[in-house]
């Protein structure tokens, strides 16, 4: 046989093959199942017919409004079903779906709503306090759309036109979308905190987000119809794509405005919650609720960790609470979770110290991950499987991102050699699975936030009097990680704590503030680098991540 | 925002697109789990790691005997180890696996390697008396590599120059395979019987192959780790992708050499069997094998069946067996199940009756299929949903084959109008669930087996005094369709159906051998079109589909 017999006559046609898209399963979860519960909200239900019908008219509305294929969508919300709409209803006008971190501050997503070039904001009466003063910094500001969500009774008020339920209220319910004619298209993007000052737009194409959204489903052995409790931020990740997971499994979103743990007990209670994701603080907060708050949950909760590794306390909290619990890690490059701790069944025996070192690595690859490695980052030589050998991780495949947008330059660097450079340093160890031993890009972990110290020393550098600021992580027991910062002032300058910490709230969101700010002497190399293992060491910070 | 930004500078490179391929899955497994168990045939144990061992020495030595990327290696093989190493070692070449039925006859299996140019020829002893007359039509025939499989006491003989484990000795067991470049490569060559005399070759791409094996997880909602018994044969339809599920999943392969319900029975017991798949007669099989093989099993067992819809006696044989049937649909083209009568939670509700009607439909599209639906072949209009209007069932999607080797007609004509024509026809229920009504395509389905009635009409009209020929289906308890011969003879000419029977079997394969012959006048239509429908009435095939 020649190889022409299996290529030639056997073209692609609409027939056999079609863009791999997430937003076909929210059309078959409507079609097949369009009484089943979708979305709920407090006291706000929607099956998924309804779910699916809202998506139509959300995209209907955004293209009556001028929205076409390639622009920006951008969101600040909330878990709520407009959050949840947004991911569908977006990306089905052509547009691609911007999820704003609503706890930034003003001159942050002011960045992003200019880099992006949204050319349309929905955002939450929640958050005004911070979009406006956004907005105001905007030569041309998009056309505001605002969610008055009929569970929140807090302060903020209305900043556009109009409101988001009677926007979509204008859209046509059988809107006919059209899939992208190329998976490689633009979904989301996603703001990273990166390592210099200015964000970095990481774009998501349809066919990662498909293969990652079915990937959870995979690792987590998810039966088909589970409850999730939107305990994680859909602006993280695209929530790590579980929007688009829980319509390819036809389960029930359990929405959740904010993190508060009697809350979230009594909605796992009440709504047979079988999953959830979050951040090692979620999981505190939970183990150090109440009891009364824990008692009658008779089902197998599961639930996903990422972020910092989970310290000890937090995988044995969650087996006495008889959750299940399993490690994961990733980045925003990597469209969320790209890694799992898969468990071995011999772990069960071992002693609580045993498997909390053994659950608490960052693991393997996701199955529809390609590779997963730590390598040397100058020869791209893969570390010896010794446990003791450091490199950068490295990730390659269809779970990595699109690029940086507008950033060639970056772009190349992270992808360069045919992976994707984490900047998180580590060991592989004998048995295969990789362990986080330092970052490389002075990123900052708090509360399952980024923070970039680069940033911080950037406002830091701008008070009157310093020469010299640093910043690394300082373990604690309820955020992970808090910012701590080494300030090396001007001769004859004192140092006044409570003034910096002023500047610094003045510049920065709440969670990037110092918690700690150490005057001295700042250690640097003859060339004059800052040698920040030695600041790391006086904090201990490796401890936060053993 | 220009559409250009989300397209500009963001190319595929090899950090983040690779080709979809089901061979990743066995490098994870063996890599993450390399002493779980991953096939299990008798005495006989292979794990992960040893089972992708095995795959790479076979790739290494079929490329050390000449294979080529494109090449076609042909195996005639039960459900053993062997058969489950070719699912990866072949592609792994750069080959393409053409997996033979070992029921047919020596001119059909001399047709396809014939067809497909297969250069290599893996088969086991038992089907020497097939191979051995096939071999002897050939004029250039393939290298034979026998497999001698140790559970194997029968008859027949080795015929070719090594034996299977002696071959893959040969190889290198860490034998540096490449993932193919494009993942719409050839990964499979799939005979169907057509309904011509000569069978089609379906081409799968590696494409199909990996969703479909990700999909059966999804739609069956498997947990990781499952086992699987093999009681499916793998030559169907590559055993419904289930090979390239099981390595995704990381679960174990129970091998089965022939359907046994003893066997089968003590298997399930032993190795805590929770999941196999088959067509009605096996699940029969089960239903109707002596009680004290039944006793004992404590855990859940789940079920797919194909084939024709499985009758109620099958739905409620298993409920009574206390296994989980599910009914799944789909053909050669659409690499097996490529729809589901996915489950409605009210149906539990329901009557055996109303259970039965219900799970015994088509149902709806896999999740990964993008399209299902019935059609007007000549206006593609679909039907309307009432459960009367008839139409042809269609498939679109990536679990469409890449198209029938080296027959372009054939495969633009099934693939016309961007939608495959199945030749099945049905109508769409009220709740948007497809029911097979009749056949267009003049198949008979017997034991799970595909009979095209043209094929056993050309050699009925081959015994002399025949006039007019015409096969179609009769219902049978067992088989759930047997060959019914219709048989219009010369005048003054005596039917003589032993005669007639003997001229068959010496000319099909046994299992396509009318089963009864009625002799007398064929209805036709003025233009002298048989009118199959009249005959279907008076065997009453319509009830084999009810």
């Amino acid at each position: 046989m020649s190889l022409q017999a299996y290529q030639q006559d056997l073209p692609q046609t609409a027939a056999n093959h079609v863009a791999l898209s997430p937003l076909s399963f929210i059309e078959r979860a409507a079609n097949v199942y369009p009484t089943r519960p979708a979305v709920i909200h407090g006291a706000i239900r929607y099956n998924w017919a309804e779910a699916y019908t809202r998506s139509r008219r959300l995209a209907s509305a955004l293209v009556k409004a001028g929205i076409a294929r390639g622009d920006t969508v951008a969101v600040m919300l909330p878990n709520i079903p407009a959050m949840f709409d947004c991911h569908f209803g977006v990306p089905m006008s052509g547009a691609v779906l911007n999820t704003l971190n609503t706890r930034l501050d003003p001159e942050a997503i002011a960045f992003m709503l200019r880099h992006g070039e949204a050319k349309v904001l929905i955002t939450d009466r929640e958050f005004s306090f911070t979009i406006a003063p956004a907005l105001a910094m905007l030569d041309t500001p998009p056309l505001v759309i605002d969610v008055d969500d009929p569970e929140y009774a807090g302060p903020g008020e209305r900043l556009g036109s109009i409101e988001y339920e009677a926007f979509i209220a204008g859209g046509d319910p059988g809107y006919d979308w059209q899939l992208p004619a190329d998976e490689w298209d633009a979904i989301a993007l996603n703001y990273t905190s990166g390592t210099t000052g200015n964000p970095k737009g990481v774009v998501y194409h349809h066919r990662g987000a498909y293969l990652n959204a079915v990937c959870n489903i995979m690792e987590w052995g998810m039966p088909r119809h589970a409850t999730y409790l939107w305990t994680l931020p859909m602006f993280h990740c695209n929530g790590w794509c579980f929007p688009w997971t829980m319509a390819a499994n036809v389960g029930t979103n359990v929405c959740l405005r904010r993190v508060d743990p009697r809350l979230i007990f009594e909605l796992i209670k009440q709504h047979q919650v079988s999953h959830y994701c979050g951040a090692p603080i979620v999981h505190n907060m939970l183990i150090n609720a109440p009891d009364d708050c824990k008692q009658g949950i008779e089902h197998q909760v599961n639930c996903l960790v990422a972020g910092a590794a989970p310290p000890s306390a937090v995988i044995e909290g969650m087996e006495k609470l008889g959750f299940n619990i399993t490690h994961v890690y990733g980045l925003t490059e990597t469209y969320g979770p790209a890694a799992v701790c898969a468990k071995q069944d011999e772990w069960a025996d071992m002693d609580i110290g045993g498997r909390t070192e053994r659950n608490g690595r960052q693991g393997v690859r996701y199955t529809m991950q390609q590779g997963m490695t730590v390598m040397d980052p100058v020869t791209m030589n893969e570390v010896p499987h010794d446990g003791e050998t450091m490199g950068e991780i490295m990730f390659r495949g269809n779970l990595v991102m699109k690029g940086y947008l507008k950033n060639p330059a970056a772009t190349r660097e992270s992808l360069a050699g045919g992976w994707f450079h984490t900047g998180d340093l580590a060991v592989i160890q004998p048995d295969g699975y990789v362990k986080i031993k330092d970052r490389s890009k002075d990123i900052i972990i708090s509360g399952g936030e980024n923070i970039s110290s680069l940033e911080v020393e950037d406002v830091l550098c701008r008070f009157p009097g310093v020469i010299t600021a640093a910043v690394v992580a300082l373990p604690d027991p309820k955020w992970g990680e808090v910012p701590c910062a080494f300030i090396e002032l001007k001769e004859g300058v004192a140092g006044d704590e409570a003034a910096v910490i002023e500047h610094c709230r003045a510049h920065l969101a709440r969670f990037k503030v110092p918690k700690r700010i150490v005057f001295g002497a700042i250690p640097k190399t003859s060339t004059g680098k800052i040698q920040k293992f030695l600041l790391r060491q006086q904090t201990n910070a490796a401890s936060a991540i053993e």
